[in-house]
């Protein structure tokens, strides 16, 4: 129970970094001591220094004997940008480590873990795999499946509506959700449009919260003259583990019908449209009984007047 | 806070009567001696007796000097099938009469009231109000717009499809949320579908419910060449104060664009269909910000994996 609590603690501090540390998996990591939080750390821009690193470096000397709660398999390999983390830890005198999930990266998965071991340290693992999975959903879409974990996000009236017939679209939702959206965007790495919402909106697609302006990712457009030409071409980007997907509708099915969403986020206004555009072009649906147990609801809030749900691949 | 407590059990009862007392209001009734319920009553079926004659029969000699629970005044007029509620309670000897809103009808109207501090009981007036004028709102519908209140019923997918491109629409949602909108039907004087779902579906429209068979609503069928040609002729329709629309899209946009709904029904389920038809055809919506602040969220519920949100007129 309280090994959950502080890996949930571990797990908050690994969201901070979502979407800035690709190729790197964003770990958090939280020091314990008598109880208290001896140090905290999250895997940094560019993906170093690692979260153990920093949380041992805000430790020091209360480092020894404190448990270490760390939401990935603390890694084995050496590094040119640094030492490996199982080392620093055992040199670090920390008595416990409790790892939410092992590192499927071949140059430590297991050997991390081993090497606590042989040093003496009480390994416990596979607490709050799930959530830890995740929290780190890019890294472990980009080892599983050799791409980025996809979100698909719409904005839509009751009906299913992004716009009116006659193309006017804002504002559908209100200024939390239009918030929230944005907050989205700075958690991952790159955005992507259609072709043709790009030449008729001109998206600036950034991230407008205050204090975040920087966080705004690459911007990315899917068109038959590029080098994203279709869906499956996302699995060649480089440095994108998180990749959001924000139509418009033709692109948005693209991306269904090749089978490569992983999460949809469903902003919805409490406004009914009628005959309006819909949100979502032909996915290549042929009867309703293959469209069901595809999506599971994994979370619902209020933003506003608006109500956000989020669905994830079953 | 008792007072409330006891009134909220008066609404429930009065919701067993919802769809079966029109043209009269569907009240509930609760008598309480010692802090214990000693009669309880609902408005039956065609309108009589009235929920506070039911509750004194079962209360019998127990109703002296108990308090009264009634969600609408009660009646202070004479009829051919009974005296008025007043003139009973009054006779019973209860003490108190805690009311929750004055009864419009011009025959009442205070006059309810009135009668009962004339002969001495005591009266409070207002309580949970806004819950009861949603439990009779058919009734209040009636008085105050001259029609039945109006519930559009719209069983969808994410993505606002009622079936595949096709015209498959069997089945978007699961048989949990079937059954609560049977269960829906049945608390409604009538259902309504335009002509070519009628034809084309055949819906048979009844409440197939174990034990509900026979609250089975009247149909009817929004035609041209009918009896109801427009939405504006349901104002016509004797012994309906609830009303059901069922669609299809043409039907429901009709609905819409006269105004005449008061509540959404919408069930939706967690597929996505992609280019599939519309819930909803044009309700000659020309500009966004008029959709806005029309609609607000109510209730909301998981039924199975499908969601229901229930939408109320602003």
């Amino acid at each position: 129970m309280t090994d959950a609590r502080w890996m949930g603690a571990a797990l908050g501090l690994s969201e901070r970094s979502r979407g800035r540390t690709a190729p790197n998996p964003n770990v958090g990591c939280v020091l314990v001591r008598d109880g208290r939080v001896v140090g905290r750390g999250w895997t940094q821009p560019g993906g170093r220094p690692h979260a153990e690193a920093m949380a041992l470096a805000q430790a020091g000397e209360k480092s020894r004997g404190a448990t270490c709660y760390v939401t990935l398999e603390p890694c084995a390999h050496l590094s040119p940008r640094g030492p490996a983390c199982a080392d620093l830890l055992a040199t670090a005198g920390v008595g416990r480590v409790v790892i939410a999930l092992g590192d499927p990266d071949p140059r430590t998965n297991g050997a991390g873990a081993a090497r606590l071991r042989e040093a003496g340290i009480d390994v416990v693992e596979g607490i709050a795999e799930a959530p830890a999975r995740a929290a780190m959903a890019g890294f472990f879409a980009r080892q599983a499946r050799r791409r980025p974990f996809v979100t698909l996000k719409l904005a839509t009236s009751l009906d299913g509506g992004i716009a009116l017939a006659s193309g006017e679209s804002r504002w559908i939702t209100g200024p939390e959700a239009r918030a929230h959206a944005h907050l989205e965007r700075a958690r991952h790495e790159a955005i992507l449009v259609g072709r043709r919402t790009w030449e008729i909106d001109r998206p600036s697609l950034d991230v407008r919260l205050l204090g975040l302006e920087a966080r705004s990712p690459r911007r990315l457009v899917l068109s038959s003259q590029g080098d994203l030409a279709r869906p499956a071409d996302i699995a060649g980007l480089e440095g994108v583990d998180h990749l959001l997907v924000e139509g418009g509708a033709e692109t948005a099915a693209a991306f269904l019908r090749e089978g490569v969403v992983d999460r949809l986020l469903l902003y919805r206004a409490p406004v009914l449209i009628g005959g309006g555009k819909p949100a979502l072009a032909d996915i290549g649906l042929t009867d309703l009984a293959a469209a069901h147990g595809r999506w599971r609801l994994s979370d619902t809030r209020m933003l506003g007047s608006d109500r956000l749900e989020v669905y994830a691949s079953n």
